[in-house]
């Protein structure tokens, strides 16, 4: 089973993505994007430098480059040995990020992402679903996107919803306020669901 | 006008792209693929480092960020001031190597090309024609591409002739062999010969 997280900056993916990586077992692959591979994790200092200007849609393709490798090299290979695989972020977070909050369509980001992954998608993705003011305050970091300022959190925000909406069937969103363990009782109990409506 | 210089590694497009832009006149932009911004000078170090093991569709995917930043931020605009380019290297390298020798499809490779740089072609590609032999004899370096042997640089040049013949209103073939003066001395042939059916 493969499961990503997704959600604005400090909604608890992180957090969310270990808890539910050691609850599967311990044989489980937990991955964070963008990252994984030499090549992903080069390119994510790039992205996250804030003195490098970049082109929203050379960010695009950054985000995409990492992915692909990350899928070919390390995702791939896990499913294919029967792993089951977390990943905090995936392909929703370029469709929300680049292709909703910069403006570049969440259809451009998704037809450049399924290039790059091959059409793998996750059999599940939770969407942590919170207040993007108080993710804000929960949010430390201050990378290029970190310090964009609420207003881009917001576009994120309504992006992510409008991708939720359209892929039904494979995302669901979970309310990410409340303690950590709340949180993940209720990442569990969507897992729990999605198992059993596969079997 | 813009104006890409292509061919194998070893057929003399560095010499021939400096040479063209100093016949075009003090004005004229001479960049080099991938490079031109920091970001992409920085994914330019990245896909030359032969110690980093990358998947092929990131490979392709990092040349097209690269490009994507070059074409926003610096070749549209110097065309927009009225200012000629020169480009060593543009997308069609990408569909000869990745593309083509890589397997990963011109196809897919020009659709990819074609989302970074928003549909931004050449008026004129100049397509250095030299024996893959005689190419790998001039070639010193020992970068990713340059150390993959004989066999790929002819897998290149194949790559090459047929988006020469699929693209035949724009690239013009240009036989590379002799001393850099005969070639820039046809280089300019082919210009000249485009601006006058423009004109």
């Amino acid at each position: 089973m493969f499961v990503s997280l997704e959600g604005v900056d400090g909604s608890g993916k992180s957090t969310q993505a270990e808890l539910l990586a050691n609850a599967l077992g311990p044989e489980t692959l937990l991955v964070r994007e963008p990252g994984g591979t030499e090549a992903a994790e080069r390119i994510r200092a790039l992205l996250a430098d804030p003195s490098v200007e970049l082109d929203p849609m050379a960010e695009l393709l950054l985000f995409c480059a990492a992915r692909a490798d990350l899928v070919r090299q390390v995702v791939g290979p896990a499913l294919k040995d029967g792993r089951d695989v977390v990943s905090d972020r995936f392909a929703d977070s370029t469709s929300a990020y680049q292709g909703g909050a910069r403006g570049l369509g969440v259809e451009l980001a998704e037809r450049l992402s399924d290039a790059a992954t091959g059409g793998l998608e996750p059999d599940l993705t939770v969407l942590l679903w919170i207040d993007p003011e108080s993710a804000a305050s929960r949010s430390g970091g201050e990378d290029r996107f970190e310090s964009q300022g609420l207003e881009f959190q917001v576009s994120v925000a309504n992006a992510y919803e409008q991708i939720a909406v359209r892929n039904a069937e494979r995302i669901v969103k979970v309310n990410a306020e409340g303690t950590p363990e709340d949180v993940h009782a209720r990442v569990m109990e969507s897992v729990g669901k999605r198992v059993t409506s596969n079997e």
